[in-house]
């Protein structure tokens, strides 16, 4: 429906950071007399989505069965853009298959969960304002990329496990949203069709989305991508906030400092080379003490060959901590081991028509430790196929 | 996208309650030859909403935190407006940030729950039939007033402890909704663009909405609009039901009677003055010993000037039952005392844009009784801040 | 705002599956040329729904209040008709009043679940695929029918205890519908507007719906329809699949087979005679040792006359296991006893208005074995009457 969406499909979207969060401004034709029917159509809501979903295979999976597999409902993203006003947009986004884990219902079914729901005031290009709950400009995959332009089907793990979770208050993916004020713009212009630099300046609750902050302090982030041609840019984007330690070496305070910091580069020709890698660093002290110590970084590298977008991805996330153990004997949980791999994926896409695409990804895990299953079985190494359709509507 | 949406942002709607509940029916402009795109779109449901996003602070909360700030998605609204019938319309309306108590997910997070589902026949001006899941009409704010077009951020008491919560089976807001069937009508056209009475019957289960009904009794609604001028009128419900007591003195019968009373008067001038009070009363005896006493009043005046309205609101709740102690010296909660107070109110709207509303309110509690913290500190006042704008779509 | 729906409100839907599952094909006009915005709304995603809200009256209920009465939101539809491309169609429903056993929130109340989330590939009318959350083919009522072009209120036994409902793994509805992919097609065209033959072939997960699989097992389903004239058509399903047994007699295996059967015939004249009959089996046996066994009948009569149609319809259910008891004098319970009834069901329908449509049902249950209430009363009988609006949008 928008001219977006029509080049989203199989070119992973142009890391204009614009593009993602005013899909409609550009969209919009605007003859030059308008019936009364067309001014009604013109400000109703749209609404759009895409369901992604196929089949999974995974080997030695962590319950002990030896492989699973299952036809899943993916992602199924239900987005509606209101026109609340000449300069004022309003998101909304759920996803309908939501799987948190503490989310799913009684019988263990996904649900419709509330993602996204901001309103932006475009004062001008160099300095719009974004308030509600909204996507945290927390390095390219998490800001400027969304399932429907990612290249394959998952995201790394400095999404998964940095960006969509706080380590503190709690251990699940919060879709790397948060409740707050963003200020963010584009500036310098090219005059060939981009612009030099765009920045995020952010306040949030620094808490889990859909829910009221519990403590006062506020998260702050910065975020600035320099594009100097076309096709390539760089992206730097610092993290602080102050949490409740719940999740690890629990000690009442509300207030235990976090530092997330992510930076990348990406070139992207439309008609050619996808080149993308990011790295990204989680870290917290407490009286001189480290509490987190993560790291995560990928490389994907893929080609746009008309219809085909063969990729190759290498990711790795490090939890640096180690288990202690107390006086009593007691081992004391820091780390999150399962999490320690590197990861090789092998995938491509095929664009079967402009709003379905096929994708099939090939993923080995190396584990950094050997993993037990729960009756005793030592492995290494794990694999997973996903065979998946992503039809855009 | 409606006649009445873009006059009620700023101006609380006119106390007409046809304009609640019919508003697609003046809106869709009637042109003589209709093609075949026009008769579609005509037909397609009509999809507005709204958010409410912000900021809260609060002063001595009662979880002994000596102030809480919050990022607040404090209400997302989405509406549908289907056509049945050239009589007959459809609601829907679904509250996307629902935190009500009991009904969050397992990660305490907000999510959708139904508000209104109901169709309503219109017979003709004086007479309408309405089925299904609705707002009761239990004075102006649960009635003839939604979020979008209250002046405060949040309603008074009247409607959060008496119309918006059975304090027998429940003790949860339920947004004031019931299902059953609702008789309503004007009479006496003024010649003069408004009608001179507004009349609700209404037969509903009397139990929370989205539920089944566990008792046979049904509640029963009457309901008086009268509007001797434009600008004035004044209102009156009584509400009759039988409920099973599960939140104070339970006594295993699903039959307690309950009765409910709230009478108020309104005037409203969209560029003048606005200003209304209501009453209301909460009283239930059972073999001729009180089982609910409760009461509580409002004032509310402001002032619509251009882009501005300032106003002040001065609202009270008493629960007048009294906890008793038992033979064995234990304390027979009957009271909740938390609720008992006094409270000003001190706000102002700014209109920025036609669909966004800048609100800002300040409230001071004055408690009956003296409150505690959870580590014994003792507080009579409380304070709050409420900083939030109000996005229509 | 399809041509199916206009007709589907008083006049069952006729057996063509294609109806059921491509209603925009045929609806959109082909207008010579196009506007923008009338290319712009061919594009949009259609919605549409239905609610079904009235009174439910039940005599001698399991829980010995001597009879229930209750205003009920039954169902409401939501349902997202998505173009993702000239072949390609989404298709969206959600339930707005899921009131499933487990699935309603902490508070008790129905809430909204994604029931249908699927995408059809109409490669020819011979050969259709679907990908995603669908309904099986199990039977006419679960396929071929929804509610809002039932007949009566609810479905027969054979879609609630035998196609919406796995007892292996659980024993609660789950719509029918399941994960997976399915093949489809109409074949040799009578010339007189229907094809002699309708199949479906389909691969699912089965387990429940919203959901991974929890075994490498997936269902597999053969269907069949053969019309030979406009009018009438027989159908037969088989489907196989394994699962874990979790409801009966729990050996901890997640490969017990099940095997389901059910045939029935079709005979519907518009303006005329509707009359329909199925029979279901369901099966399993483990090491030549019966695990399940139960059987499911109907016969339903009506009459299309006019704006009326009256019918009679009679089903039963029965589970032939019979409870046991171990060595330690212990009952193994492997029936559900309360659901083996014979059921007459007399009913009328009005089409008050083209989407508006007054059902009216009284039913009687003949328990094969006496039931009980909770204090020990006995019954064999039981009485329930159900007086609905069904709005369609």
């Amino acid at each position: 429906m928008y001219a977006e969406d029509a080049a989203a499909v199989a070119t992973p979207e142009q890391p204009t950071t614009a593009a993602v969060a005013e899909p409609t401004a550009e969209a919009t034709p605007a003859p030059q007399e308008k019936s009364t029917w067309e001014k009604i159509l013109a400000n109703m809501p749209k609404i759009s989505g895409y369901l992604q979903t196929g089949w999974n295979w995974a080997q030695d999976s962590y319950d002990n069965s030896h492989a699973t597999s299952s036809f899943q409902a993916k992602r199924l993203r239900l987005i509606m853009d209101g026109k609340v006003g000449e300069k004022v947009d309003f998101r909304l986004q759920i996803e309908a298959f939501n799987g948190i884990a503490g989310s799913t219902n009684g019988n263990g079914q996904k649900n419709l969960q509330v993602m996204d729901a901001f309103a932006t005031w475009k004062v001008m290009p160099e300095f719009k304002i974004r308030a509600g709950q909204f996507y945290t400009p927390l390095g390219y995959e998490n800001y400027d990329i969304s399932p429907k332009t990612l290249e394959t089907v998952d995201f790394s793990n400095i999404v998964y496990r940095m960006a969509c979770r706080n380590p503190y208050e709690y251990n699940f993916v919060d879709y790397g949203r948060d409740l707050g004020v963003m200020l963010m713009g584009d500036l310098f212009d090219s005059g060939k069709g981009f612009r030099y630099l765009h920045y995020d300046l952010a306040l949030t609750n620094g808490s889990i989305p859909c829910k009221d902050d519990d403590n006062s302090s506020k998260d702050f982030y910065v975020s600035a991508t320099v594009r100097p041609v076309k096709f390539f840019n760089i992206k730097a984007t610092y993290n602080y906030g102050k949490y409740k330690d719940n999740s690890k070496i629990a000690d009442g305070s509300k207030y235990n400092p976090m530092h997330r910091f992510v930076v990348g580069a990406w070139y992207n020709d439309p008609q050619g080379i996808d080149l993308r890698a990011e790295y990204g660093l989680l870290k917290s002290k407490v009286d001189g003490q480290k509490r987190l110590d993560e790291q995560g970084a990928y490389v994907l590298a893929g080609y746009h060959a008309g219809k085909w977008l063969p990729m190759v991805r290498w990711d790795m996330y490090r939890d640096k901590m180690q288990n202690t153990v107390n006086p009593n004997g007691e081992t004391i949980q820091k780390c999150n081991a399962n999490y320690n791999y590197n990861r090789i994926l092998v995938g491509v896409n095929y664009q079967l028509f402009k709003n379905v695409t096929i994708q099939f990804n090939y993923h080995h895990f190396f584990f950094n430790d050997k993993q037990y299953t729960s009756n005793g079985e030592e492995y290494s190494g794990r694999n997973q196929i996903q065979l998946m359709g992503r039809f855009c509507f």
